[in-house]
């Protein structure tokens, strides 16, 4: 008979196992060749590729605690589903308790003392107070943002979505992580809008 | 007329978007419930998980470090194409340079110091000397091998490959960077052939 795993590992397999359901999880963005509909897990790869490359833009951040949290940021998507922003009637604090049974379940895989660090760190994330998740949430948004005007408007297009809505959907969050960034995205939303009005 | 992006946020949102292309780069492995084959994007943050729960069973490694190098350890196979480790016949010194050629161009895009720090970040990775890029290295082997036994032996099956061949192609990589996981990894090896052979 085989061997069984040893118990942190046996732990820690379950949780990496759990999270292979995240590649399922579609959310509303396509990609920029417009073949399908991004799914979280690559969203989060991209994310954590842009805190990379923009991090020169934000003020005093950690910039790997702002990769970790944007690597977990989606993960109680596996429980609770993407939350699409130009949707109305989504009722938040139901989703918000949904995210938080999701975050105890899926990080409680975990030996206890690493699931309580991630925990941690995803609670840090939506409470959006300190200055690297204040940036993460910035990312988080002007991903989407990006994609939307490199793939003809995307889900701008497809929900009727005003330059002016955009600017209010987008921007506050965007700004309150890097006014740099933001004076940057609103010249692509700029862009993007006076291009189809041509 | 709108105005023009400033210049390395321009050059940092084109390296940015030609990453999103690695979401359709496809890889041998599939999804845990064999839906479809795995692509490099979402693959490179179920690594970067894998180092985030797994960092503990390596020696001396620069946790950080490890999760940025497999962040982009996969960008090169926009051009070069995702390298199939049970097929014969792959001419390594042609593949070789097609991925170094590759990560010029990519790295390339972006402004000149950001750009040369994230090839050193690859080439690191590449030659694997490290123990940080040794340990990487056994983790972007471990993740399909635990794929493979989590999804009915997925590629091996497909290919035919023996108990003693995963041996081979997976053990000395995985055991250079994590002895302690390449232990653990024998036993769900050892557990899936003889599961098989009942």
């Amino acid at each position: 008979m085989a061997e069984m795993a040893t118990a942190p590992f046996s732990a820690q397999l379950a949780f990496l196992a759990e999270l292979d359901k995240l590649k399922s999880i579609l959310r509303q963005s396509s990609l920029i060749n417009q073949s399908r509909k991004e799914n979280s897990a690559e969203h989060s790869w991209h994310l954590a590729m842009f805190a990379l490359a923009l991090a020169g833009h934000a003020g005093s951040i950690d910039r790997n605690r702002v990769i970790q949290m944007l690597l977990i940021h989606d993960i109680v998507e596996i429980d609770a589903g993407d939350a699409p922003i130009h949707v109305a009637g989504v009722d938040k604090s139901a989703l918000e308790h949904a995210e938080r049974m999701a975050a105890e379940r899926i990080f409680g895989l975990l030996p206890e003392a690493q699931g309580r660090e991630m925990l941690a760190l995803w609670l840090e994330f939506e409470a959006a107070e300190t200055p690297s998740a204040r940036f993460e949430k910035a990312l988080d948004r002007l991903q989407p943002l990006f994609l939307n005007t490199l793939a003809g408007g995307g889900t701008w297009t497809e929900n009727g979505v005003t330059e002016q809505q955009v600017l209010e959907r987008y921007g506050p969050t965007i700004e309150r992580g890097s006014p740099e960034l933001w004076q940057e995205a609103r010249k692509l939303v700029r862009q993007h809008f006076s291009a189809r009005a041509e």
